[in-house]
């Protein structure tokens, strides 16, 4: 039996990107799972792991941290319908996770910090507000957010690219059908739609259509998370 | 018998990053060809294959145009050594392709297009002139590399912060051994390497010890290559 400690928000909301990429391949191995949502300052949580950070899974006795690790961890023990499939399937996912964590997340938290920030649980408001302060040099979020939309939602788009050329020729960045590559990109874009009502991408995107195709997969898993 | 065509500047330097993906695969598959050196303007050369760009290659009668349809093309006829080697594998290339365009070579560019213009051939200098121009909006490419410099530099060097990260796991980018992914992005560093004496990259960057190691494969083909 495995459980999964999710980092919750307000109204059992859950925006954590990395959270969603263990989300993904728990669903993309058919495995069930106890879903244990915890607030950013409960870390006592997950001292068992010897994690102060989301996401953590237990199967059984057995404690993963790490996103990354997880992935990998469920693929040795389940390798029945593989996230990396093939070296080159595990240096595609590293490349892709480099890059969500710096180029897109990178883009992606300016433009939506303010919005993080309403809805964070009462309790950890203080936690994100010093952490999320000392990174961004201010603590007013909104202010921050509403400056960064200006030109960032543009950078946002541009950074795309890469994965808007892929998608204009397959219908997954995997290929014709989703693999761990695609659950990072959507637990980036998990995290602006749990919590932020602004909308990043263009109608006729390929990126769009991709998203809602990522919405859609595990009897639509993503979809039915709550929104802003 | 297999003829490639291939962009060649001043005193036979061979700068184009989309030639070098196809020398790169040409060697991988230890396949020979006659080498065809031509300057910009002897677009009559490749009229042929129906292409106003190199790389273009001619394999017996067969001519296929364009760097990402050469390696598909020598995947299918000379499949032994795979350069995409499964769907996960081409659906990477094609990522990293996207980046290499978009990202890197985008980057890449601006620094350098002073070094290019000083190395063209003199009788494809007005045409250089003249597209380059019309891109940048100013034809003085020396003021305008150096300008571009005081920050591009930097700039390049955050852009391959994803390739960084998976290089500090794995030797290759596609793992253990060299692929298609590999010979993009090699491709991009042959470009300043053949025209600039601009050094790039800090001599600890994992990016550093990578591209020593793509210098080296094929008998040192890329080392070979006259450099700045």
């Amino acid at each position: 039996m495995i459980t999964l400690y999710d980092l919750a928000f307000e109204e059992d909301r859950r925006p954590s990107p990395f959270c969603w990429r263990a989300k993904f391949s728990l669903a993309h191995k058919g495995l069930d799972y106890t879903d244990v949502p915890m607030g950013f300052t409960e870390k006592e949580k997950i001292a068992f792991a010897d994690s102060r950070t989301v996401p953590v899974i237990k199967d059984g006795e057995k404690p993963v941290k790490d996103s990354w690790a997880i992935a990998v961890y469920l693929d040795d023990m389940y390798p029945e319908k593989l996230l990396l499939k093939s070296e080159m399937g595990r240096s595609y996912a590293r490349f892709i996770n480099g890059w969500a964590d710096t180029v897109i997340n990178a883009a992606l938290f300016p433009l939506i910090v303010g919005d993080l920030y309403d809805r964070v649980r009462p309790e950890d408001k203080p936690y994100f507000a010093e952490s999320r302060g000392a990174r961004l040099g201010t603590k007013d979020f909104t202010a921050f957010q509403e400056r960064a939309r200006e030109k960032g939602l543009a950078t946002l788009r541009t950074a795309l690219e890469p994965a808007r050329r892929a998608l204009r020729e397959q219908k997954f960045l995997s290929g014709a059908e989703a693999a761990y590559p695609d659950y990072i990109l959507a637990g980036s874009f998990m995290w602006p739609r749990t919590i932020s009502p602004l909308e990043l991408l263009d109608a006729d995107d390929p990126v769009h259509a991709w998203r809602e195709r990522m919405l859609d997969l595990f009897d639509g898993m993503a979809r039915k998370a709550k929104t802003a």
